[in-house]
This record gives C-alpha cells, structure tokens and sequence, in this order.
C-alpha cells in the first residue's frame, strides 16, 4: 500500500465576483479530481485552527503532522534547509535579500535591482567566507538561491533566535537593527554578531567588482542584505519514528523541502519543477510514479494556485487548478490496482480577490480502495464541507493516510 | 432522566467485497437501531483521535470520559479489576497465560493445551501463595479467569511498571525475560522481583498434581506462565465527581468491567453473559432494564461484533449486529414514557476483512426525549456521517449524556 498527498498552495478560497460568485474550485473544469471526490471520502481542513490565517510554513508542518505550535521555529531554518545546508542543532538562521542601501543606510531597493542568480552565488561566495574577528567560534555558512533571494546561518553555541528583522519591508527608510527581542545575554550576543557580520558584510559587498561593475552601468549595487525571518533549529522527531510512514517530496520550492527535510522527508529533484506558474507538472507527477516504490507516502507540491491568488488572478488560479487537475490522471491511473491511496487538498486558504491568506478552511479528498465512499461528488469548498470526514485539523490528516496504509501503531491493546 | 450506553465492541468497518461494498452496519437488517438513529441524532466519532487505531482499553477510557493520553494505565490492572481484584495504589498487575515450556525454557504452547478453569483455578491458588524469601514484603496475587487466562498482582511499595512482556507471543522461543524498561532502580528491582517469582511458580507448577496427571495422559502441562501489559494502579477520580452521574456496567468480558470499576461503576453480573458469540443478550438487555432504577447510566458492553471483526467474517459481524439490534428492543420500549436515552456507539473499528483495529471513526447515535432530531434515518458509518453531531471524540460521549440528563455542573455564571 502507497500514498500521494497533492498539496496545492493557498487552494481555499471565497466567492469571486468575476467567477459569477463561485470559488476558482468551483469554477474549474477539473473532471479527475471530482472523480476522486465521487469515489472518496470528503471534508473541509482547519489546517491549523479555525480562523487562523496560516502560512506555508506553519499549514505545512501541521499537515504533515506536527502541531505548530510545538514545532514551528520560525521560517529561516526551513529555508535553509530547503536550500540544501545541513544545519546543526542550536544554528540560526534567516531568510534574507540582496538589497541595495545609500551612505547612510537608507534603504533604496529591497532586491538590488533583481540582480541575477549567477552574480547572487558569486557575491554569496565571499560572504561565507566571512569570518569575524571578535567571535572567532561562529561560523557563517551564506547560501543565494534564487535571484536575489539568500539563506544566512550562523553557527556556534550560545544563540538565540530571539532577533528582530532588519528589513523594514519598504524603501526609503533606514534598515532596521537586529536587535535583541528578549532582554537575555545569549540574545544580546548575538544581535552583536550578527551587527558585526552586517558591517563586515558591507565592506566586502561594497568593493567587489560585481558591484564595481553594476555601479558602472547605472545598476544598483547589492551592497547590504536584510534579514528577516529567523529561527533556531532544532530536529523533529522523523515522520517515520512518528507516524510510521517512509517519506518523499516532490516540490518547486525551498520552503516546502526544507520543512519536509526537517521531518524526515527525502527529497526528490525534479527538472522543471520551479514552483512558478510554468513548472512541469508533467515532469512532477511523472517522478513521483517513478520512486512510489521506494517510499510509503510521497507529497507533490504546487506553488502556482497560491502564486495566482496573491496576483489577485481567480481566473488564473482556476486555470491553474484544471492544468493540476489534467496532469494527475497518471496518478489515478496507477490507483487502479487498488493498492494506493490519494489525498488531495491545500495548505490554506488565499482569497484571490483579497491575495493574502485567510483561515478559512480548506477542502480535502481521500480516494482509494477501502475509503467509506461518500454522496458527495465534487471537489470545492463548500461540496467538501458536506462529506463523511467532516471538519478535520491538518495535523489529522497524516494519522487518517497513515491508518489507510496500516501503519499507525495502536495505542492500547 | 436515565440513560442507557450501548457499546458494541470493534463496531466500526469499512466497504467489504463479500458485502457487496457495504459495510457490516449498513447491510445489517436492524429495524430498531435505524428507528432509534431516525427519531435521534446521529455523528461519528473519533474515539482516541483521527486515525489513531486504538484498543478495547484506551477506547473505553476515552468513552467513559478520561482521555488515556493521561489516565491509561497499560491493561494489566484493568484485568485485574476486572477479575474482581481489588487493586491497592502503586499495585502493578499483569495479564497472563499458563503455559508449556520445554527444559530450556522453549515456549510449546502459548495455552498450555487450553487448560480448563478448574484446572486453572487449582493451579492459581498455589502460585497465590508464593511467598519470596529475598523479598519478604512484596505480597502476590494470581487469579485465573478464564481457561489459561489468569491476572499477577504484585503489591508493595517501590514497584515500577516499566517491565517488558515476558510472552513472546509465538512459540518454539524462548519465553523472554521481564526486562526493566527503563534505567531507574524500581525497575531494576521489579525485574528481579518478577524473575524470582516465575523462577519459584516453575518450581510449583512443574510438580502439581494436575500437571503430573496431564503429562500422564499426554497432555501439555501448565508448567509456566507468560505475562504481558504491566501497568500500575493508581485511582482515577470516580465518574460520579467527574460527570454527575452514578454508573454501572453489564459486561461479559473482564477488561471491560476492569476500566468501570476503575472509574467508579458498579458491576451487574449476568449470568449468560460471557463476551462471547453466545453470550446471553437478552439477559442482559433484562438486567440493564432491572437495575435502572439504582443508577444514572447504565454502559451494556457487547464483545462479539469484534470477534467476528478480528475472525473475519463480515457476515457473522453483520448477523451479531441484527441479534443486537433485536435483543435491544425492550430498552426502545422503556423508553416510550420519555425519561431515558439512550446512546449507541463503538469503541473502535475493526475492518473485518482486515482483522486489526484501525484508527477510522466509528457511528453514534443518541436517541431521547428532547435531542435535537437529525433528517439521518439510517444507523451506518456513512450515514451518521451526516448526522446533526456531526465528529466528535470519544471524550465528549459522556459529558454530551450526562448533560441530557442534567447532570453536567455549569462552567461560570
């Protein structure tokens, strides 16, 4: 017996006015999914808590089976994580940018310019080579990602993640401090070496000939980094230990890997899957028929539901849903042997007439040979809402695939 | 206001092919259960919690109110209870098995040839007095129940009840040691404690007339014993405090009776009623009705609907349900001068073409004066899925009658 688990990003949603009322859900034309709907079970998720707009990170964790608010230790570690750094246990670590600043620290562009992955990797080259003169026992591992998007981390004992962003989130003002967000020595510390790691940062940004050359052209120099987001990692107990299910991913973006390696997951690579509109869905379920056989349960994730409902683009999200919709066949066609078992749903809700993410709740499908098939048909919002499996939590949802597949321990005897 | 809970065991399924794709509940011919689910309201319920395939134990906790996550015990002194042992606080108490083993202490029969309850009850009475010379305060007790089933109390102060199974639950093993589960110096002592036991009950058994008598004639001696589920008592606060009303039970089946009388049920003994294919319905239908009076709530236990689960054999599950259904009749007509209700539910699933517990819902309905009528007419996991209860846990069954019954104290003003 396997499992996939389709997690389509920010999938809930609200009535559109330019989908004559209906949700893109509703409004999509997604006959494979519906099918799954008729011939499974159904329901509506609170991924987190009723109410509670979530974000990736967090919808993410629970829906994997672990509860948050236990669990959650701020995004960076993900991010780092998912960008293939092997972190130690009491690290911290932050998503940051490039970003371009003037002589007196205002800031001016919160991406330097969108500067290129290429020119991105060769600054981030000497910032990991950063060593800083006063805490010669930290480490600084600096890794670019995508354009100017970077993970900072820093290593050595007495951490603390309690530091405050250094990126104002608008231009025109003068970046923050990362200051100390407890009044706790190892917190002051390390908002001192992270001080210390910023100027040391500037100095060798502001001469690299990368920048030399930007400036030459007229381009603004990525001459700082703003931090935000940080976390302290520490492990999880592995899905497996847990839930007792061997796990893979398959997923576009750094966010998503890095929280399905924090629990255990291993990682797929798939050419193509960019986690942007034009990924290769193809290519993405076509990896996770081929390693099904290695593992329990595989998560495919799709970022671009999410990515239209921030665009405030329903139509697009609609589109979007009937693309995933007509890629997943394979998936439901490999079912027929009747040894897998389907979840599909979403890791919270983003209205895409408002494009940021709500607490609403989310719809979910289980499809597979033995489920208690229910009267509902349809995959949306509000069919869900009328299924057998009712109004679950995210953090049920691995127990119930997990149960399918026989490998729950009992509890009690 | 009365209130009848009846329980049957393993109730829960899933779609079976011998069925025709319907569950053991939904194909059941049961007039009364689906009147009662139509004049009532109906749901599912999480007994544990979603997807967590739980016992007969930790279900029965749960459904009389104590969430196992904080009140389980492990079995052990659930039998004992059960087996009319009064248990002392810090009393460890294991389930057991006479057994055959060969001179090397090689398990032959897990059942020692299903030795009979005479037999078992004279083997017990010498093992019951045992008394250990290096351990002169600890005090033993050994009942038998049932055939080679038996209960070990052991009493004194300082026990731990971190102590391995020594059954290796098949034969032509070694029968294993009674391991400390942990590195603490109780359980190191309670090792010892439990080694010198069997080593002193070998002794006895192995030249007991019974067991000289069956070698005699060909027959595997009860020359040892296995144990399993050691657990600790310590009291629970009895339901009457917790939820206002003074409970008893009707149950064949020891365990059952060892978690009631562990929160403060009395047991009403039935003769005929033996947690078996056969036991007594209509007795004990007729001993609910008589001992109402005395009592708020009356839990009737019915074990068979799990049997056959665990046999499986949908059809023998199906057919237990509609004698069920039949013999519950009376409590249907007691309650037509509109002072009862009655509450229909089971303690898990058991796929019977599966044979395990699984951690999938199981269905309830509540049937009584002034509940709030539900348009579900039908008894069946799917069915009660749509029901006005829409998912519960195991934990609100109770709180959700007493409060019917007006028993339930107001939280705040």
């Amino acid at each position: 017996m396997k499992a996939v688990l389709l997690v389509m990003d920010g999938l809930g949603d609200r009535p559109c006015r330019s989908l004559a009322g209906l949700t893109p859900l509703q409004s999509a034309r997604k006959p494979l999914l519906d099918m799954m709907a008729r011939e499974g079970e159904t329901g509506i998720v609170d991924v987190v808590a009723p109410g509670l707009p979530n974000g990736s990170d967090t919808g993410h964790l629970a829906i994997l089976g672990y509860d948050p608010h236990e669990c959650y230790p701020g995004r960076g570690p993900f991010e780092a994580l998912g960008a293939g750094i092997d972190l130690t246990p009491g690290d911290i670590a932050f998503r940051c940018n490039f970003a371009t600043v003037d002589h007196e620290g205002v800031l001016l562009d919160r991406r330097a310019g969108r500067i290129t992955s290429q020119e991105a990797a060769l600054l981030g080259e000497i910032l990991g080579e950063i060593t800083l003169e006063e805490y010669p026992e930290i480490r600084i591992v600096f890794k670019p990602t995508v354009e100017h998007r970077g993970v900072l981390v820093l290593r050595g004992s007495g951490l603390s993640p309690r530091i405050a962003d250094t990126d104002p989130h608008r231009t025109g003002v003068k970046m923050l401090e990362p200051k100390p967000l407890d009044d706790t020595e190892e917190a002051r510390r390390t908002s001192a070496i992270i001080t210390s790691f910023l100027k040391r940062a500037s100095q060798v940004l502001a001469s690299h000939p990368i920048n030399v050359r930007r400036r030459g052209s007229g381009m603004p120099p990525a001459n700082s980094i703003v931090l935000r987001g940080c976390g302290q990692f520490r492990p999880l107990q592995p899905i497996y230990e847990r839930y007792g299910v061997r796990c893979a991913v398959v997923a576009g973006g750094a966010l998503y890997r890095g929280v399905c390696r924090a629990v255990g997951f291993q990682i797929i690579n798939v050419e193509g899957a960019t986690g942007t509109y034009d990924t290769n869905l193809d290519a993405k379920v076509d990896a996770v028929i081929r390693s099904l056989s290695n593992y329990d349960l595989i998560l495919m994730h799709v970022k671009a539901t999410d990515t239209a409902s921030h665009d405030r683009n329903p139509a697009r999200k609609k589109e979007m849903i009937e693309k995933i919709s007509r890629a997943f066949r394979p998936v439901y066609e490999m079912g027929g042997s009747g040894d897998l078992y389907v979840a599909v749903t979403g890791d919270h809700t983003t209205p895409s007439e408002i494009g940021e993410h709500r607490g609403d709740p989310v719809p979910i499908l289980i499809w597979g040979p033995d489920v208690r098939r229910d009267s509902n048909d349809r995959f949306d919002e509000l069919s869900c809402s009328k299924g057998g499996l009712n109004r679950i939590r995210g953090l049920d949802i691995i127990p119930l695939v997990s149960n399918y597949l026989g490998r729950m321990e009992m509890y009690g005897e």
